[in-house]
């Protein structure tokens, strides 16, 4: 991969200090532009990386003062030209980062079969083209729920076959892999492992449409480079999703950060997929999100919708009801059309 | 004030322990109920907090294993209920939280006559009320400029007299509390002074409307309760304005808080504001933000505008030009339609 | 598990809604006791978690103002009394938690065999008990060196041999586990992989002692019960290793937390580690925060130790050198004897 | 100020872009070079920020990628040299930031004589040279207990008198700056007002020794950079004090940055001091962190003690007993002996 580097040396280095500094760049097959001015000197390096070291190790140095990447480090996720963008298709019906806005809807968990073909029928009706519903469930402490696992996975698919839905659904463990894919349209990579390369890379391989979530911890930079193991796996299908970011506000689970769908569309190709209900951990704030992630350029929603929260086997307070998914629904649409864009449907 | 606290002791303490806690809660005027069950003790008290110890002192006896305030902190600012909004009224012509969105706009300084009746009257063609420009400015470093001060404040007048425009500009000191409130429609409280309660307290007593942004390392509560010390000094005229708060993101310069915007109309009768220019630190962020803040339900934005940000003598980068703020304004009408709200002017 | 809440009633619900609400709790199994005073209801319920439902889910309801738990999540990984602590058998000859304090020590990557043989003889002259060294690697970019792999394994497993040093690696995939156990006297699972869930349990199956650092963006309860997770799954040899939290501050790449020490201390029997070079990413503050950390009471440290940091294949800025871990070793000493404990030694 | 920048242009810009940026820059003074290879230019330019622009506003021109300053932003209080250190003489008996380490000690509000008098006596006698007690007090809600004012300053002078303790206590307004000043060894200028840079003003202006604690949202650069408004307003007796930053950590009500110790003493001459009990906001860490703290070369500690924390009129839950200080004293006698630092002692 192409390499730029800015190394600036202390002030008041020797000539022999100096001289080794750029031996050392030039040893790794850069080429090399020294600035000398009022005492100082700085270093342009150009080069390839083509051996595991970095410049950047340079800062080891006594001589250096900081060394400087200049170039992006991802380049397949990478927006080329304004105009470029992906679109993802997700079955005979369904496409993303088109025109069209799709709502990605349903439970938390999938619990039994009367949830989620009650969810499915529902939230249909209301505009999903695509049914969300966890099998396998990262839980944060072991004595909770961790999903019906492949059952539940079996309950998805005859949703899908009732409905005619696309289904989304996350796996959290390379072994699950080829299971999940063998039911789901879109593999969910959650936040928690954001940063399990070789679960994305297994996932990639599948060839199914990834949505990679956002760790709660990440900076952008680290999230196109997520990115970035999944179409250098070979596989294109990539949907990137804010889902809430960990800061000191206590308010909130998470802060969801909705200044990412801008700045996504700026750095790539990949459609940008808003979950609301994660991103703030609180059914009430759910609307206004969807809002304005639909106002900002959000090409699908994710949210969380289950009939009876109060009883739902987990996240019961972020999830919405049925009733209150169809009045969301029809609240965006005007914010739709106000962007130019018309809400997804099957076919 | 009602004080409600919930106190926990550790598990197997004596009862001589647990008679210490009841007395000492007691002695302090709070009425105390006491609930056992398989070995735990927990206290309920009801009181005032009439002195100036809390309750919240007793985790550090060490028969005492949690105590939680179970009780909102603010009362002033608080929404009472749903319908309950208040409009502040900033002039004879515009006033803030009703329907209509007003458009704050101007430059990061005052820097000249020339430089800011240009953007005054670039903004007022485009649709702002409201001229922004800094007079006194807070910089990270001494080296910087510090704004013209009253120099400044004279230039704003003149625009405002030139154009009907109202004015809003920010105080940094308490020395300079009369000097501004003379000039300026809106005395802005900077983040860095968001917890300065000196500065707040002077402010509000000049009775001009007060625009008080989040500090950037704020917590909602915090910032609520920043509020109270203005409705408390006997000023009813409190605009919050959300502004990014500092996260471990770097891609932009804070991270812009959308989610303020539902919460704060939960909480608050208060009126939100929008900066989506310090939001992010990034002129081709703006536009978006714009757009989000007004979908889900801003009150007023607050933009720099600058007719030349390559020259400007602060924030250059986050500035936006005349012709991107005529575009902006009419970019989110749409918008501002969906929300069934109107553009703000004057009169 | 025991279950206590706190259900807080908004002010001025009906009986209705209030009957609603303690009919539902103890529809669940739990015993309900409810306090009335000033016109608040608060109830308080015991019980046990044994469906998949959380009370916490209440919040959803209208008329429930807040859900707090009041028992801690985890158990197994809690420490009951003062003295309580366990102490992990690595080897024959190696067991931390004790009174002796141990060096971790060696290369990000393992390059070689004259890197790993060096370093290995080097560390263990100068008061060393384990080695590291990375063989699979998570990188955030692809781009980046990945780790030798198998053949990493080997050049650590033949270092062992030559000195006798126990080895700490890092394992990244549950399609690893087998094999690392195979070579490895502990199983390092990395910060990016703190809640893979999958991985932790699979890791703690082999029986190894885990050493489970804490992620970048998460909190102490988090990392206990990830923590509850290894012992829950039968195996009792965890080592919890503090490197670094993720904040704004930019100086360093994390923030060392060591108030993490004496909060770990108190509220498990566990060792515990700390990572000074992930934890600044600068070698030029590693010394003092060792000293740090061995005068608060680390169990051990882990340390990156580099023949020739400025050439390393990954993390160069913040491996030290071989005579800079020999300085340290000795420059912790007067800090253990302040301490109370002694330097770690095989046998 | 001495400025270098370093200016990415986008890939492929033309000539005539090129040269209006090149144009740009030399007209504001600067010295230009330009580096040209592989389609990229880079330019670096050397110069004096004579004027308020800065070079970084370029940013906003669509052929700049990227401005990054090069040189640190802070000169007066940088460290020249390794031996380079400011002693701070505090009175004609007390001096911080030689070899020997002193003990900040009192209670959080001073409330009456008795409390601060016998605060006063017992923190002597366990060592301590300097008294702290806030008389201003800034606190988060308005209904909280704002401190004695002058009255708390009358105490504490009263209670130097009775001792021979040098005395900090917070100025939080410009108008008390004069008073404060009058009664006050050392003015304390609190997190809340990290950034309030006419409070720095005024009160470097006084020519007393400011302690100035770091924001809890503070970067170190925007730390030392609030530094230089003291240094650079005449007055070189500056202490830093670390007191705990905002992270997403709950357990602690902050989270106390222990590499700012190292940090500090390599960018700054002045003396670096820690304040464990906002730090953490538990009496039971105070301990750990204070060794902590003297390990790694603190000058100084800021600890709150208070005779009965339980009735404490604020922060009781992070303020220790006079028993605990006397215990406390003594234990980090042994971490100063290793660190090769003696306990400080009037005269």
């Amino acid at each position: 991969m192409e390499s730029m580097m800015i190394i600036v040396l202390k002030a008041g280095v020797s000539e022999a200090d100096e001289t080794r500094v750029l031996n050392e760049i030039e040893s790794r097959g850069y080429s090399v532009h020294v600035i000398r001015e009022g005492g100082r000197v700085i270093i342009a390096a150009f080069g390839k990386e083509q051996t595991p070291q970095t410049l950047e190790a340079l800062t080891s140095w006594p001589q250096v003062e900081k060394v400087t990447p200049v170039q992006k480090r991802y380049k397949l996720v990478k927006r080329g030209t304004p105009q470029e963008r992906t679109i993802v298709r997700i079955n005979d019906h369904v496409s993303i980062g088109g025109n069209a806005v799709h709502l990605m809807a349903g439970p938390c968990s999938v619990e039994n079969e009367k949830q989620i073909m009650t969810v499915a029928e529902s939230v249909k009706a209301s505009g999903a083209t695509i049914l969300r519903g966890g099998a396998f469930k990262p839980r944060t402490s072991p004595y909770e729920f961790q999903g019906l696992g492949e059952k539940g996975l079996k309950l998805l698919d005859k949703a899908r076959k009732a409905t005619g839905l696309a289904i989304i659904t996350e796996c959290l463990s390379e072994e699950h892999v080829e299971l999940v894919a063998e039911y789901t349209d879109i593999i969910q990579i959650g936040t928690r492992n954001a940063q399990n390369f070789q679960l994305l890379i297994a996932a990639a391989r599948t060839g199914k449409p990834i949505l990679l979530k956002r760790g709660s911890g990440m900076k952008i930079e680290e999230w196109l480079l997520a990115g970035e193991y999944i179409l250098n796996s070979g596989n294109p299908n990539l949907l990137f999703c804010e889902r809430g970011i960990r800061t000191f506000e206590t308010y909130t689970r998470n802060t969801l950060d909705l200044s990412a769908i801008p700045i996504m569309k700026k750095e790539t190709h990949c459609p940008i997929v808003i979950d609301p209900s994660q991103g703030c951990g609180s059914a009430k704030l759910v609307d206004s999100l969807c809002i304005g992630a639909v106002a900002m350029g959000a090409d699908a929603l994710l949210i969380e919708v289950h009939p009876d929260p109060a009883h739902a086997w987990s996240d019961g307070p972020q999830q919405i009801t049925l009733e209150e998914f169809a009045r969301l629904s029809s609240a965006i649409r005007p914010f739709l059309t106000a962007a130019g864009r018309t809400l997804g449907h099957i076919g």
